[in-house]
């Protein structure tokens, strides 16, 4: 064979990371023109499929769930973790089916004007939201990701690479498989979704920043942590949740016990638990023995500084389970996210003082002060520096769904394009469209400061959406 | 002198990168419950300054212009470069006064609510915009930026670290130096905005992701590109401004010759320049031998593809300069951004190969289209994946001031948090505060879906700014 035959015939692209993502991004940039109905049609598809791919689907599941009990008997995973990976377990499988028309059902975050300027007689700007471009998500155990992601990912027109934890192999590929069957009945690519499954591809996508436009981590501080390292490519997500709740001079007592109590043990686990108490001098012989006294009856381990320490100690004798459950704090329990029934202690003389601790410790997640005080409220919302900042609320509120956005992309900590807990709205950007009507089009060699030349008009438009 | 004596008085801590993002980051966190009347008086108070400080600041500036001259005599830099360093040009000093007085009559970018919601009875949340936090600015040349971005940081309430080039070392230092005596007679931290002097500083800085939230390079491509490639810190700005103009088969002749001629010559050394002529293949013996008249005419050396280059040779014995300004393409022309009067020329049989061709080549800047088809105007505008997508009007329009936003922080080709020209808005970010007014506070384990659980309300609140 000469080497001419041979060229004639290009071997099909190797499959590799780079081969992926720009199958993605062609995706994406084949799919702009794709209306939003075939889009809300590709979720209804994929709902469908699911149903029919359900025995598949669960029997996948349980040889991940056999697995995972091997590793842990063997000590190398925990029950919880195992606990997650059930796609059967409770109502499961119908919430996950249900979140798919729920996002089918929220509005279109695209196509939305922000901004719009007549510049000109006839020259008419519109800023108007749109997809990002290709989404990379990686997330830990939980195997209905691959869907809610999924799901997310197609409302908002954005396209997607999934990579779940190991321990779903087998599920999150009977899962992708469905989606691109659903897919393939529709006009979007099949590659508008796709899933990998080792670490290595990971790796080399994160390096792909001209084809990757966001790395979505969801999953453990140190998964978060190890991408948000390793990547130039913008990543949205937290990697701690540190929260702490604040005690005012002028804190409510009943406010104080339901606040801290709720943030602290509703679901420790959660990246919006409280893990940190911060008490004003002022309520330790009056708010904080009460405040502890709920506390330990919940069951916390409260690591206190000596002085928190000491206005409790004569409680000791009368409560029995103070002896177990009261320690004194080290240094390192006020940068620790504990994630479970234990709550470091610190005392401080002032608001300013509390402010800057929070600052100086807190994760930027949701940090609350419980307040009778206006002028402390309103102090403590503005001086502390994180996504959300509560007044007598409880710090377990910090959640796209509670916040009404109907779904939750993820928690962010970082203050560029989304804060806080992100909706669908976080996976759009936007774009300036510019529309001449005028006779001879627009140039800007008409404008400018002399004479006989133009000034811009600048008028606003009333509009929601590009009428073009 | 003993080791106990020794260790009582704490040797200040030295001067390095690390100091100076510190002190940044707790002047932004000091800052925080500063009114904007104090930034703003701090705004006058710098023009005040400049204006005691004219003298010395134009000394510094003519010592720096003495030693470019000299470097320019040997060769080592551009006469271009020297003369954006002289801030004695035309109306260069007033301007930069000016500008200050302009921010300063800028609405607040901060304080503004997006989106608020009753979430319960008396449960009430706010996403309200907010300062960034810490700004690393590194510019090259023009000294008058440090000035302008000062100006901006401080209205918008970011601290700001700023790196000018080494050209101008001189005046910048003056130009920092009176805005830090301004700003010491504001109750704004001194430490607010500082100058850094080294690359060796630049380089330290952009590791510390934990103090500087968003770096704003603004300069040649080379400098964009490599703070983009060393830092895990978010980037703000374009490293390419490598626009489009695309000429539709419906195009009209006298928009297509003002828009192209205007899109490449009006000021070619700008990122809002044409640098590609994209044009469809009915109009080459039609619009295409016009717009190739008048673009040689004002001098434009055009690179063109065969069929554009063969529609127009039969024309070069009528028109002589043709011979010396039309040449055929090269590949690597087309993804080149040449910031002169050359100009790319490449032929296409339908808008959807226009549109592959931009979204493959160009820097997602700025692209226009020239047509008469509404439906075409609407399939370019959603099909191209850039910051801005134009239909009859000049790519130069692509700029802060002309989009009416009052002034221009920069252009982002990113789609993460800002994308094409960012205004003061582009400075902020937002938290969400929530406010339980209720007798004993609120907590989530109240909700759910169970029996005597309250519901979630959401119900819109209207709202321009918090009210507490």
């Amino acid at each position: 064979m000469d080497a001419s035959s041979s060229s004639s015939l290009p071997s099909p692209e190797p499959y590799t990371a780079k081969t992926i993502a720009k199958a993605a991004k062609a995706a994406f940039e084949n799919s702009q023109l794709i209306p939003l109905s075939e889009r809300v049609k590709a979720l209804h598809e994929i709902r469908k499929e699911l149903e029919n791919a359900k025995e598949a689907i669960l029997e996948a599941n349980k040889r991940d769930l056999e697995a995972a009990q091997h590793d842990v008997d063997a000590g190398r995973m925990s029950i919880t973790l195992l606990k997650r990976l059930d796609l059967n377990k409770g109502d499961k499988w119908d919430s996950m089916l249900q979140g798919v028309t729920d996002v089918a059902n929220l509005p279109d975050p695209t196509g939305v004007v922000s901004y719009a300027s007549e510049l000109d007689d006839e020259l008419e700007l519109y800023r108007v939201s749109c997809p990002i471009g290709v989404l990379l998500v990686i997330f830990e155990a939980r195997p209905e990701v691959v869907v809610n992601i999924a799901a997310l990912a197609i409302k908002s027109g954005n396209a997607a690479i999934l990579k779940g934890g190991k321990e779903s192999t087998e599920t999150a590929r009977q899962l992708s498989a469905a989606i691109q069957t659903a897919l393939s009945r529709t006009s979007l690519p099949r590659t508008y979704i796709q899933a990998i499954q080792t670490r290595a591809e990971v790796s080399a996508l994160l390096e792909l920043d001209q084809y990757i436009d966001l790395v979505i981590p969801r999953g453990s501080n140190s998964l978060v942590r190890n991408i948000q390292h390793n990547t130039r490519i913008p990543v949205m997500g937290h990697a701690d949740g540190l929260c702490a709740v604040y005690l005012d001079e002028s804190a409510d007592l009943e406010k104080a016990v339901r606040v801290v109590v709720d943030s602290k043990t509703d679901y420790p686990a959660a990246c919006n638990s409280a893990e940190t108490l911060v008490i004003h001098r002022s309520l330790l012989h009056t708010v904080w023995p009460e405040v502890a006294r709920a506390l330990v009856a919940a069951d916390v381990q409260l690591l206190c500084d000596a002085a928190s320490l000491s206005s409790i100690s004569s409680l000791t004798p009368s409560i029995p389970k103070f002896t177990s459950h009261v320690h004194p704090v080290t240094p390192s329990a006020y940068i620790t996210e504990h994630l479970s029934l234990t709550m470091a202690v610190l005392t401080v003389d002032t608001l300013h003082a509390a402010i800057q601790h929070i600052n100086a410790h807190s994760s930027h997640h949701t940090d609350c002060i419980v307040t009778e005080n206006e002028l402390a409220a309103s102090t403590f919302c503005r001086g502390v520096d994180s996504a959300g900042t509560f007044v007598n609320a409880s710090t377990r509120f910090a959640d796209g769904f509670r916040y009404g956005f109907g779904t939750e992309v993820g928690i962010s900590t970082g203050r560029i394009h989304a804060r806080g807990p992100v909706g669908l709205e976080g996976l759009a950007t936007y774009k300036y469209m510019l529309r001449s009507k005028g006779d001879k089009g627009h140039v800007v060699a008409e404008f400018g400061s002399g004479d006989g030349k133009k000034k811009f008009k600048h008028a606003p438009i009333e509009a929601t959406s590009v009428p073009f």
